[in-house]
């Protein structure tokens, strides 16, 4: 593995073919950029060299011999936008700047590694997908689940294929790793990098992952919609609920980016009902209207808890419905009025088409995963970190999710922006 | 009243202030546009007068005096793209084109109208209201259902109200037309002119109402989302509930503007769930995936005949929702796939601000609406009828609703687009 | 030919073979829409039969088999929104509904009827055109300006074309008609129908035409931008250049529905420099900043007679360059600021898809055209009147052009919106 | 001043209020981010502390008292998506967080600290700009170049402000310099900090600038624009000129973000025009269309050598322009045909409400600003750096240009994206 303790990535061998492109821009073999930044990371590593991730990029000697290699692309999970810019950019840089001939787009996720399922790849060409970035989705298709490792693995020897990039999240990405194992147990000369697809911004060692500013930005109209409904009727509330089922980054960024959010709520800031309900009572009385977001993971320990829902019906398992259905409850008890509008908009957020800045990401992280693996990387994914492209173990990015710090400086300028309540439990 | 027969609309008297703005357009006491524009209708009338809608439009000679007019402006009932657009051009033309100084914007709906809620008017000028048209909802606010004729009349007169503009449904219309019934019981000079506000643009004699071109467009984003979705994954289904309680105008006009939706169903065409799910079937083996449109009010007998839904639940009472269960139900029995993504955009279409459209249009219709009102007519609401501006009695416009004709030429259209089945009953 | 007088569409027989589909929507064959549809135009003619225009749509019984038809599309002249979506739809109604399977995309204009140009054409298919309404342009290319009739007969002879639609303007139109009369006179068996083509919304006999109502939601960013630029410095004033070479519905349409425009200058209404430059004076003395829209043929007379510009430099041959230096030349000479900004969006405005209403619009009528083609009409063009779908003959369409009516009711409302002065000459 | 070195920012004394928030966020008065976050930096400082930039932030103690500070913004320079933005921020923060109550919006940029002009200011109050945000421009208006350094700061004191958030670009900063030395100088205490704003993104010690990112969205339509034109005939040109005077980071992502131009020229990578028209050429040869994106800084030796233009003509002094002539000259002489379309879409992109994560941004910016001014800062402009919020001394900011790294990571992705070769000269 390259670089130092547990950020060291993993390598095939050393590299044996020459890069088809001369006299342009290569990084090196021992450039890496810091895990941490700050003067303090700095201070506490006197003597000592301190953590750092490989820095990614093209590398003048490659591992495998462009026009002989078979490479095979899988998008999995949830849609995200960006999945097609990502297959393009793999694609066009695979067949332009190293000239590989042979890209499969394996169909449905981890099914299309398993013959029994009989989806039958494409063929992927510059001219298959040129366009495909203009829509949104997946021109794959995707599925949900893990496959049986073996049988993914005999797919790709009995394929021919030298290296498979996996599009996926933090259980494709653990998948990718199996994967890579089995490779390595076998003694089989076949690279597995990833790239992350996250929506939600929750995987470690990336500041940012593709899809999450676009679904920031989709989220604005939902978020306007919601406050023209509050404001269209007395004592209107809107009410959003937004993705990010452990960390709140999309709720919570969606509601900086529109100033017209009046309290979001987290998975990792808890609540409780009381203080929620009094709050918006008081936020009713002054203004007559207001702006709440939820992200899907917050206070779910309250949705368990109820067993029912606050009419008594069942559990809905939802917060976006429970908080409606509370909110409906105690008003209506308290003699009130309070008219909720409910918007879920995640369907069409997720299949939205990237926005420009997540094109350009998208693109720099696939060219960048193709660097990594024609130069012989394995079981790692491509990131990006302290503004560099960076090659990072698949250990690292999924030991744990990537959270919104209750204490820290963006959740500040959340509180800053909505003047909600720093403390509701 | 002016026009012929059931057309002649109310009028409190003759002009006898002359208009303020000299030698421009305007329109003689006695244009109008024919009710039927076919050649069949013109056969049909020999030697008799056919009848006609009054042209709309300004008057040399005014009813009300305008620097001693107050006026009133009152939205209701739900959102829709375009009311702030015709608060602020009613405002606007009042103010600028014939010098009315004293314009009221009432809170609530009608219930700005009852002294009894205590909510106070918003006193509308050129600068408050110049920047409105750029957000979604209402800047009045707005409420359902009606209020006690005798207040409301009540109401205008000791706020010294000559004119009421009333900007809602056909239930609202209908409203007015009792407010100016009770006025003319008094003996009172005042006039109620109604702009009508359907999204499902199912209000008689108009062409189109405002705010329905806006939900055709932004249905597009929801449609293309569901397309997305149903590819993303084998046997996707996109469902799409869309507007439209007993008219389908909407989802048939979305579907037509989106050319990716297989099947959209409406109020007017009955359909069993049999033959529904059997196309389905036999569109996912060929195609593996579908799009399909439901208008909220579509298939209504199926949900209430049910009594449960397919799956043994209680009664939904929401088309989509109902359709969803059906769907999940019947291919979990046949042992095959289905995977539905449902998705309701209605709250993020009706709260968008107006397309440019229909920005003209409401600036029009509001135009009209101010002409018709200070020319002294009542109990009426401005239409667009065959490509003109219509003075249209509010009996006329809500006798009935305006409905898809499953005959007709802009149905079979549908069909032709979608590759639908005619029939599915 | 059918119709009645000069309304009368030739015809290239009777029908011989039955529509193949059975059972839906067919218009009759002597239905028609009424030329004039006010009560006025009634009162004239008693006692004789109105002016008609044939109404559009499906007759039971078809001039061409559709197996053995041939069909060729050609789109002419400059971009203009929903080209594609009319040659997507022409052939998806081919294809679907009639059955033709033998559809060829000319290229580049005119251009492609000549074989010397060496243009092969595109084969269409409804795999091919599926998803190409999702751009802008068009797929097939385009260029201007005629080619000679008898070559391009002999080109439709050559390739076995018995129906041709072409997509173009009054100037694509009248090709079509001399292709149509040459057909006539060497008694050959095949069909010319038109689908006018003019963001510039002039042709006749038609209430809009595709494209235009894009173009008009397309002007608003461009005027909203100039509106800004114009506020964010003293004595601002935004400019910007719209389509109307000859009618200036683009650039008061766009006025009206931006609603931040001050002043609107249009083929129609002619105007001269001094009262322009003086109104300019007043108003940022008042306001500080100012917007004007010109149409790109409004006030040709100027440019033309100034032969040098205000600034004394050659003629510019373009009236937004030559109003911007004749402002900055008039607030130089008399010592006063006026910080111009001009906008020219032409280009994005005109490769714009189309919107929503333009899709839907664009799909209907491309199935009327191939409703007549099928039917046997020839030389003559699809339009929309009085809310229904005409055939018109050639000649009707491009007699002369729709113009804005500056004493009309239309105009009217831009002054009402914009407050502009009613003369500026 | 605070940090080490040249990073070192300038203080006004220390903090004696206790901040009004509590309980709350706050960064400690030696946190700071190094400059150089590679593992190479970290070597090469061995035993010597690295240069780092103080991290910025909330701090615990305060050197204004909130309630008796008086607080100015002036926006300077040309017109940046998310102006409003910060000023609505600043304002909110000031207010809501700090508890200042006496907030001036400076009229047209230095202008409007020159008494002489009489521009009279803005009362900013959390009212006043609620909305703000949701329109483009600057509210405060703004104008470019210098005032008497003397007389503004005579203006601060004269009325009552401690504190003025300048928001421009370098030359603006440089004057914000003047501005903080003149203050101390005299001995007053009066902070200056300021807000850059640059679209260009062309400032040093931030990762980016506001603005930048809504730029490189807003390039994306005229992209497709000149795409679709350029399709739309044969051997079409779409030429399209965007912002960057010195440094081509807008075009440059773009492009990248569009995936749809051919060629990419920036003032950082000199070329020649043969070269450059020879590529057309064979471009046009092989595919028949082209679009090439000019940064406004690009070649401008070229146009300066020329004198005249390609044609003869005067030097245009404009390279999209000198491009669009260069080209027809070529292929004239060359009896070939090259349609080119030339977009300058300057004013639309910077006029442009600011994007979600703009939004954002700026939000951010803002805050630290406040919290930094709040804290006794000046002379000192927020930034971006690794990740965190940082406050940069201006010498440091506007040292040089930030430029395109020709040998570096990112133009290696464009060459990879557009396919265009990497030498041209």
């Amino acid at each position: 593995m390259a670089g130092n303790g547990g950020y060291r990535v993993r390598r095939l061998g050393e590299g044996t073919f020459p890069s088809p492109v001369e006299g342009t821009y290569f990084v090196g073999e021992d450039t890496g950029v810091l895990v941490d930044a700050t003067i303090e990371g700095c201070r506490n590593c006197k003597g000592v060299q301190p953590p750092y991730l490989e820095e990614a990029g093209p590398r003048r000697r490659l591992h495998f011999d462009p026009p002989r290699t078979g490479v095979a692309i899988v998008t999995c999970g949830g849609l995200c936008p960006g999945l097609n810019d990502v297959v393009r950019a793999l694609t066009m840089v695979l067949w332009h700047r190293y000239g590989v001939r042979r890209v499969l787009g394996l169909r449905y996720g981890y099914e299309g590694l398993v013959s029994a399922f009989g989806h039958p790849p494409m063929i992927l060409t510059p001219d298959e997908v040129a366009d495909i970035h203009q829509q949104g989705g997946t021109i794959l298709g995707s599925s949900r689940g893990p496959q049986d490792v073996r049988i993914m693995t005999d797919y790709l020897v009995a394929n021919g294929i030298q290296v498979l990039f996996t599009i996926g999240g933090d259980g494709t990405q653990r998948g990718s790793l199996d994967i890579a194992q089995e490779i390595e147990r076998r003694g089989l000369d076949i690279a597995v990098v990833g790239i992350p697809k996250t929506i939600d911004n929750d995987i470690l060692m990336t500041d940012r992952t593709f899809g999450f500013e676009t679904a920031v930005a989709m989220s604005r109209g939902p978020i306007a919609a919601a406050h023209m409904e509050a404001k269209g009727v007395r004592n209107g509330v809107g009410l959003v609920r937004l993705m990010g089922r452990e960390s709140g980054f999309v709720a919570a960024y969606a509601s900086l980016a529109s100033s017209d959010v009046n309290l979001v709520l987290i998975p990792e800031v808890p609540f409780r009902l009381d203080p929620v309900l009094q709050w918006l009572e008081h936020r009713l009385e002054r203004k007559s209207h207001a702006v709440i977001v939820v992200a899907e993971g917050a206070g779910q320990e309250l949705v368990l808890e109820s067993g029912k829902d606050a009419s008594g019906n069942r559990n809905l398992g939802d917060i976006g419905l429970f908080m409606r259905a509370a909110i409906r409850s105690h008003f209506a008890k308290a003699e009130k009025t309070a008219n909720v509008r409910y918007i879920d908009p995640s369907y069409t957020i997720r299949s939205a088409t990237a926005s420009a800045d997540d094109s350009v990401f998208c693109f720099r992280l696939a060219e960048n995963a193709v660097h990594a693996a024609m130069a012989g990387r394995t079981g790692m994914v491509v990131g990006l970190w302290n503004g560099r492209f960076v090659n990072v173990p698949i250990e690292q990015a999924v030991a744990t999710r990537k959270k919104v710090d209750p204490g820290g400086s963006f959740w500040q300028s959340v509180l800053n922006n909505t003047g909600q309540p720093a403390v509701l439990a």
